[in-house]
């Protein structure tokens, strides 16, 4: 979905890579020897930031997790979700949450295979978006200081 | 729920008052005349953090949107959701983002008619956790550096 991205490489470069980032990431590198058809050694990633329940306190949030196509079946997904955990865990963050699309079926079962819970269909939780024009109103209508 | 909320007053003041917060928070206040049944004069508040899209850049979410039963019916709660969406917009968020569970149809119904999208029900999102053990046995699995 090409056209849903509106983002620059200088906007995430300078959101990462700052004094206070707003995310941070693991990479999967492979050896030289190894590159992608097109010459990558950056074969992964998982890109992840913290955010925070009045219940448990510090949690991760995985925003992206992806392998290039041409690397997968090989346990690189699931190396880089084990070492997104452990700095979920080093950073004392009682949860690791994500959110995933009903019809990709894989990644759902590669989660539960894990162990995790699918809080939408456990609890029913449901994801909620304010944006564009409906953004704008609501910040309209807010009372004046 | 109150069994499930394991935090203490300490770590939400330490988390929230200091260098680079884990939270913001806006709160309603009414004059001591007004103050609620218990002598409160806070008597609603929103809690949020910034999350980050690699397709939107920065985010707003909306992780607690309260207001005591004995003041609701007023507009309260959608001030203090204009505010918030005051503080996005001011942030450069493009969107704002909350959960909200399947069996509050007041509160769906509320964002709705405020022209929310419902991701869950129009995408397909779902949300996934890994907590305790799930968490642990991804941790101990990850490969060492």
């Amino acid at each position: 979905m090409p056209d849903q991205v509106k983002i620059s490489h200088e906007e995430l470069e300078s959101s990462g890579f700052c004094e206070n980032p707003l995310f941070g990431c693991l990479v999967a590198e492979v050896p030289e020897e190894h590159k992608s058809k097109e010459g990558f050694t950056v074969v992964g990633y998982g890109l992840y930031f913290y955010t925070y329940s009045t219940w448990r306190g510090r949690a991760l949030h995985l925003e992206d997790l992806y392998v290039m196509p041409e690397f997968r079946g090989r346990g690189i997904g699931k190396s880089i979700l084990s070492k997104v955990a452990e700095v979920a865990k080093k950073m004392q963050c009682a949860r690791l949450q994500l959110s995933v699309l009903n019809w990709n079926t894989p990644s759902r079962d590669f989660y539960a295979a894990k162990g995790a819970q699918d809080l939408t269909a456990a609890e029913g939780w449901h994801l909620i978006r304010f944006d564009g024009q409906s953004l704008d109103n609501l910040a309209n209508d807010a009372p004046k200081d």
